[in-house]
């Protein structure tokens, strides 16, 4: 029953441009002693807006010229291995696919070679607010992302 | 680029035996006045046990006697539409799936018909602790669930 | 050392004319296997909103016509006893102060007659946004409050 | 009614030896745009737990050998100004009291100069698990403070 997950290939410490390093808080970890799984989705907000600001392209500020916010539209994310209180992580970020209106982060936190939880999530481009009219990812952030990033994004 | 989540059928409600009714706390909006997403993992966890509860296996001591505890493995979260502050939702949880040694939930948040997020996640039994050994679902979940659900699970 | 909380007065169940019913979540129990202190604030922050739908002045809205938000300026928590994952718990809320600009709210926290966790929060009137001019407590907030209190709000 | 926090001295950049360096994360904020209150309490916690590894007494190791955890009993907080997404926060840390079995943690959340939130929590030695029995405050814990400490906590 592999099914949530098919063909999957893991991320690897080497695609990665951009680490964000982290420890794990207290706050974060469960009754069985590890990471409650919906922080893996915290941490993986955070090095997106740590990537975000370290390629030049800081959010939410340098989309507000193109009238556009970003909204999360789909995400997958593969449990490897569970994080402790007090571990060092180092949370890799990189855009590993850009569309016309939409592009998608792969985002994985590894405790030294170790790969923990593999997170992949797809943004759309849109005005802010309620009506969420798509707009074309903006010519800059593709850019500053492949002048950036180690591995080519997939266009 | 609808590659996060190809051939997808969405959540209906029709298709959900149980549902945990709720309502979108202060702490759970962003700045954009919306729901978090990763708060959409927490609500699914909710009402994963609720679901538990419901069908007379509660989470987590109808598991003990198998010597077993559960670890998710992997989700896969559509993000629809969004919740807002003070918004009533009606969190549906199902079982669709169940295999030797995990299953997978199927969890959706409705305000009222209008699916907002539609989130699957596999869980593995196994052993607690660091080693986990993986263990067969128990014939006595499997007995619950399939009396308990409308849409029989696959197998 | 019981200098944090000198002469506290604690609070009892029967002072109270307004309880919100909830059940401990996986996501608010820590290591130890108890509710992590920071979630009474936000269990006492929901009991809050549910007591200004309970009165009739729901939060924000009814703050609205009198251009006013309100902020909390100060807390007190005296922790009596840990909540523990699946706990049912009674949230007891009332304002106990109110003063020109601002009023305190206490909120305690009990599982069956037993005392948990006690919150005294003061919040001020204020404009919204940065600025934040303090303005008088609206008439008609201390109206409502006075007449569902069962223990009649210092002045 | 400024009776939650009676004659109180406000905590000073200068009487902190430790601070911890962090960053507002977009999962902290609220609908106003700012630092939902209960985070400050989180924001203690860590700032406690790094304070613990800086003197050399990291938590919860250091306590084990004396049979020894540690429990919050209390809390108070000011909230003085808010802090919002992004903000680069000082977060102090002190001991500035030690009883015999409990003493008091002072810490206070910066953005430059300008302090936001001021928390003073009392934690209690004792038993892990249920029961709680009380236990003197290590002599070594009192040894590594006093040596670490510029503003010598009170008796």
């Amino acid at each position: 029953m592999a099914d949530t997950a098919p063909n999957r290939d893991l991320s690897a410490l080497a695609d990665f441009a951009f680490f964000e390093r982290m420890r794990v808080r207290w706050a974060d970890v469960d009754m069985q002693g590890i990471v409650f799984n919906p922080n893996y989705l915290i941490y993986a907000d955070n090095a997106m807006t740590e990537y975000m600001r370290a390629v030049g392209f800081p959010y939410p500020q340098a989309l507000q010229p193109f009238g556009a916010d970003i909204f999360a539209v789909g995400s997958q994310i593969d449990f490897k291995a569970s994080a402790r209180f007090d571990d060092e992580l180092k949370v890799g970020a990189r855009v590993e696919k850009i569309g016309r209106t939409s592009f998608r982060f792969r985002i994985a936190a590894f405790r030294g070679e170790e790969l923990l939880a593999d997170v992949r999530t797809t943004y759309v481009c849109a005005t802010p607010g309620e009506t969420r009219s798509t707009l074309p990812v903006p010519e800059k952030f593709i850019a500053v992302v492949e002048a950036f990033e180690k591995v080519k994004p997939e266009r």
